[in-house]
């Protein structure tokens, strides 16, 4: 039976609602209110169960009034470091399903996630971020990457991006991917030595690397998202101008649309990370607590 | 007198038809329906003459309805090479003050005007584009470099870039013009090699290499328009959230900022062409009469 698509954010936040398992979340320092909020949310909701690590007494009373505390469990930490290196101990052992970052530094967190030894980081394995944004005139979710954590993504990482954000789409009910290889135009050229790379991608995911995909690029964000432009322009693209996916060519461009979606439009967005061996969130600090929320639901996704 | 600040798109182009100047435009194969649209209002606003240059009887026959023909000269063209050679020697020479480009590929118009010996690029300069947008909320004008021309830039020609644009602001009346040199965040540092660049750019800036300025970096798209983020951040920046200009790290990240202003916002903008002999439109394909003819008020202004 094929599973009804995910084309919005509310209905990903009710579909795990309406799944109904209660998954368990480490919560690194949870003790800002965004962070309370989602993790409130998400255990009213009935599909997380928040295990928070850090200051027990700091953190209880934070989150009281917040939520209810009988949905949570707590484990001491000395520190922030102490507290992201037990959250990932936990997470490691079985003991919770997803780690989720509060009012606690990147680089601490990271650090514990990446730790060679202890952390969540299969060997060998890419890690890339995956971003999700919706505006109300695109009718769908749409996925990018990476906004966040590969600052100049060579071949072998483009092609864990593109892997990444085609596995999430699946999970949101979307059975043939459309991914958009983005550069400012349709041309290749060596003048933009990114899109050099676009057609061995392309060629390998037309042979179902991927599984069932469309990709194609280059393409600019118009010729991705808007059928129209494509017309105008006389192009044909498999993708028909409805991407599902935006794979930028480096951090620059990827951040660019995510602070322009976020700031200027006011579009509501998540952001997931990909390539650990288990879900980890990885909100950043500006970020609210219905960002911070969503973000949690495509790593419980 | 200080002259009032130009802080929308609509009153660029009132200033220029109260300034009541004529300037003379050469148009490169002036047939398309949103060039002519341009033209023929900024003929009509009394501040452009237009002298088309490509094959006569198709120009007249695709104006003719479109605009008043009595305030257009023409100029025979075999060809579209032809017609970007002769609109070029026109500006040159002295006998129009103004080139755009029409229905014309953008090599062969370009190619027109960085010819060595009959273009009009100086010896040594740095060819830049700037962009302008405008969205509601923000209240002025936002400039940013580079969309179009320079990939990646050098430090040198970033400092070309800054310059361009200050100079652009200086004509839309800002005295001060408050310049942010982008990046994914606020933080220099050896991941993100242009960010390594700022600091000397800066301090340039505050020692007068542009005039009055204020200018910081490296800031986000947010620290740099929005004063609430900057005081979450807690970061202080001479900018105070308010910046006039956008200078981005590369073509990719100005690009992309183009295209989501442009599609996804439906934000009005124009571009100008630095770096010239004479004032120089170079609009894209893709482009709407409006844009067209705010780009040329630009050029114009």
């Amino acid at each position: 039976m094929m599973s009804p698509i995910i084309s919005d954010l509310d209905k990903l936040t009710a579909h795990l609602a309406a799944r109904g398992q209660r998954r368990r979340v480490a919560v690194v320092c949870g003790t800002d209110v965004d962070t309370l909020k989602a993790v409130a949310d998400a255990t009213a909701g009935g599909y997380a169960h928040a295990i928070f690590v850090g200051r027990v007494a700091e953190t209880r009373q934070a989150a009281e009034g917040l939520m209810d505390l009988s949905q949570a469990d707590f484990v001491d930490a000395a520190d922030d470091t102490d507290a992201a290196r037990k959250a990932v101990a936990l997470v490691r052992n079985g003991e919770a399903d997803v780690l989720m970052k509060g009012l606690v530094g990147s680089d601490v967190y990271l650090r514990a996630v990446l730790d060679k030894t202890a952390g969540l980081l299969p060997l060998g394995g890419v890690l890339t971020h995956v971003s999700v944004t919706e505006w109300a005139d695109y009718g769908k979710l749409l996925l990018f990457s990476d906004a966040a954590v590969i600052p100049f993504p060579t071949p072998e990482q483009r092609r864990a991006q593109v892997g990444y954000a085609v596995e999430r789409c699946r999970a949101l009910g979307v059975e043939e991917p459309r991914v958009a290889l983005i550069h400012c135009s349709e041309k290749a050229s060596e003048r933009f030595p990114y899109t050099l790379d676009y057609a061995d991608i392309i060629a390998e995911g037309q042979q179902g690397r991927w599984g069932k995909v469309r990709i194609d690029g280059p393409l600019d964000l118009r010729t991705s998202c808007d059928a129209e432009a494509l017309r105008t322009k006389g192009i044909s693209s498999p993708l028909e101008g409805q991407a599902d996916v935006l794979i930028f060519p480096n951090i620059e461009a990827a951040n660019t649309f995510y602070k322009t979606m976020t700031f200027i439009v006011g579009a509501v967005s998540a952001g997931v990370l990909c390539g650990t061996t288990r879900p980890v969130v990885l909100p950043s600090r500006g970020d609210d607590a219905a960002t911070k929320l969503y973000s949690l639901a495509m790593a419980l996704l």
